[in-house]
């Protein structure tokens, strides 16, 4: 960033959440629009954040026995029309390559919405016997949905990377049992890396993927008091096997139709992580994700320049084998600019160095969280650095699930509800008679919607809060992203 | 893959080297065809494969200082049409999408064939300074070239996957150090991962990429004897530049255009990779890119079973912290049918646990590479399992080493150079005048092109091996694929 490019964002957080989404963003130097309406450049901090997501999850999947696979970004007509329920969810929004060099096409290929159709297409042949399954497949890559409503960066982009998971198994019951290590793994992952808490619950019919038999989802809250899904999981039954013919020879010799799941995290929660933790000085990046994790800016006078400069460079190479660092001694900056300039770009951990520290032994830490500073000794950085690291992630963590509490609230009466909904926002949990008509009407009254219904009931005796009649669940119910 | 489906390859390599391939490929679940005319499905090992080449590749990348981001997949039709020789390279082979969901786009876009001219126009609105530079960007990601010759799987593929690196200088002389740095990466890479040697040079003008000045590639050796380019490197110097307007003010105050660079590796090379290392077997893969690289074959016999399982177990137990193994104890097949079974699909090295070998404390080692076995004790198993996975390593990259130069051949006279083309192909090191029409004249008269120039030239006194006149270089010419 050249000198003299007006730094720092001219909206707050509070007054104008939209525009100030949109300055951290830009200025943050996270991400950059395109030439292409809707879709994103990532730069280097957005894509070094999703790498690390990538590399944690990954890791995760592995451990659990999740081969990764790579299957063709095009999908002939034919196969996506195959799943009726599938097509009709999709088809609104899919690219379409119809021409290639000069000549058209005889039939259209779609760009990949994702990835059922072709891949259950291809893993048809490779299922024959009990022996063949489980195939637990997975593949990272990008995907297209043309969303005509207003683009989000990160949060609604018309081409987005995420990872599929698509399994198969010879059983009902381990491919449910799947369904909590794959939750279990999304849930570790957005708090203890995003450190962004969320709710776990079953999606509705009205709100389950095109050609699932059940969906599941971990919402998040977005400073607005809006929800908005996280990543998902959907158990497909025998629904995808039986149109595209998955089918196996089993112990007893008798053909089955196999049982799939889908499952998936997407840079949507790049988005998430920043309109969460971010503030009125910019972007916020938990320290897991950071690629840049502490800054040291030395404070130069000319009387004692190279003797913080070689303060400076010991402490970065006391550092780097822990932690990722980057001393900034760029000679044309005043220490003040560039504080402000790694604050806006979200580094967690500030080192100043300046010439009475470096005779007194000392450095000063400055949180990008608190935005605090304290003195600590030379000699124990390195300790102090990581143990201020694992400080701030925890902090984010928890101020986020403070906030995603305090924005939770069990409301019985309807009238409580509108009211709540109208003037603060956040999750309603409310009980709910399961009908579509209540779940259509609440949304319609209201603009509040079921984003998903928590796993562990304990209902008892209550009414939903709609039609007033016995309840069969207690629904969680917000305005949704 | 079950009982009974057959196993092997029906082909020998020196037979048939087209069909061998494709068997090899399908029959080791390499990879899989598509519904998609021309686009692979990579199964787990392939893109096991991809994912470690690309770990490694990264890591070089990452250690001089380039950065990783994200560029939409979509490239506006005017954006590509900006730079004449690009669009002319490249449109021939461009998918393009004409329609999302019902509607029709006002303006095409083409799938990336290639990421310059995106890239290009957003990064002019980055660099501003020469504080701005270098910025050195890659990106991982898939391309698509339609391509109408016959698509054959890895080395000719519709869609592929691959790096574009993609940086801007101040100067030329920065820019030519990187074309030092990033094709030792991946002279690293070939040689040291993939155990593929290869020829590195300039390509000529005609030969070069769709807008750069000078284009350089590692040229690799086929078991046909036919040559085909690996990574590439391109020297775009300030064409670029000049039609995106990538302009900085320089330390004196001076507007200067950006110089430029790209260079790329493919997947292409998991198909080199398969083709040169291979055999009658089945695939062989190098060590240091196996996802499974150790295979436990327990020999199960009724009275020892549980006593050789545990010892198997005992193995696995003791290798996992250092290298990648599988113990494979399915008790519904026998061990000579597991042993053709990790054979075809290209298992670096096999342990054999008998009952025999449990009583004397040894277990066999079987390299895939040469088929031999040896009996080692069981304490010291890791230490000769490691030392064993180096020395396969060592081997395939001395074999291909050797094979390559025992076709290298330098040539002076063009009636010896017709005959070794038509009878033995392999790289033919021979004298060129520099003139497009000997370059033509060559690849008419003889089928062979050059696939590049040697950048260290020692040549004293020869005549072009077609026109007899003075040559300025030694030229590599090859049969090409």
């Amino acid at each position: 960033m050249s000198e003299g490019k007006k730094l720092g964002l001219t909206v707050k957080k509070a007054e104008n959440l939209d525009e100030w989404y949109t300055q951290v963003i830009l200025k943050s130097e996270l991400a950059d629009y395109s030439p292409v309406s809707g879709c994103l450049v990532y730069r280097p901090t957005a894509y070094g954040i999703w790498e690390r997501i990538q590399s944690a999850t990954d890791a995760e999947f592995k451990r659990i026995g999740i081969q990764n696979v790579y299957f063709p970004i095009f999908i002939p007509e034919r196969l996506l029309r195959k799943e009726a329920e599938h097509v009709k969810g999709f088809s609104p929004e899919v690219a379409w390559v119809t021409q290639t060099g000069d000549s058209k096409l005889e039939e259209r290929l779609a760009v990949r919405p994702t990835s059922e159709t072709i891949m259950y297409d291809v893993i048809s042949k490779w299922i024959r016997s009990w022996r063949d399954l489980p195939l637990r497949l997975n593949q990272w890559n990008n995907v297209v949905r043309w969303e005509f409503k207003h683009p989000t960066p990160f949060l609604r982009s018309r081409e987005f990377l995420w990872n599929e998971g698509h399994t198969a198994f010879a059983t009902k019951e381990e491919a449910m049992k799947e369904r909590d290590q794959i939750l279990g793994i999304y849930k570790k992952i957005t708090e203890e890396y995003l450190a962004i808490p969320g709710l776990v619950g079953r999606k509705t019919s009205k709100e389950k993927f095109a050609g699932a038999l059940e969906s599941y989802s971990i919402e998040h809250l977005l400073p607005d008091g809006k929800a908005i899904q996280g990543p998902d999981f959907h158990f497909d039954g025998q629904n995808f096997a039986e149109v595209f013919g998955i089918s196996f020879i089993d112990k007893n010799g008798q053909s089955q139709f196999a049982w799939q799941n889908t499952w998936a995290i997407s840079t949507r929660e790049i988005g998430v992580m920043t309109a969460v933790h971010s503030d009125d000085r910019g972007l916020v990046i938990p320290p897991r994700l950071a690629p840049v994790q502490v800054v040291i800016v030395p404070i130069f006078e000319d009387s004692s320049r190279d003797e913080v400069l070689e303060v400076a460079r010991g402490i970065r190479d006391d550092l780097k084998a822990t932690v990722s660092v980057n001393l900034d001694d760029r000679d044309y900056l005043t220490a003040g600019r560039k504080y402000n300039e790694w604050e806006l770009k979200g580094i967690p951990l500030r080192i100043e160095v300046g010439p009475r520290d470096v005779r007194d032994k000392k450095v000063v830490l400055a949180r990008r969280d608190l935005l605090s500073k304290r003195s600590v000794k030379v000699d124990g950085v390195r300790e102090e650095v990581s143990k201020e690291l694992e400080n701030i992630q925890k902090n984010l963590f928890e101020k986020a699930t403070n906030f995603l509490q305090a924005n939770t609230r069990r409301v019985d009466s309807y009238d409580q509800f509108k009211e709540i909904v109208s003037k603060m926002g956040g999750i309603l949990q409310s009980p709910w008679c399961s009908t579509d008509d209540c779940e259509n009407g609440v949304k319609d009254e209201t603009g509040a919607k079921i984003i998903n219904v928590p796993l562990e009931q304990r209902l008892q005796g209550a009414v939903c809060i709609r039609c007033g009649k016995p309840a069969k669940v207690l629904a969680n119910f917000a305005k949704s992203y």
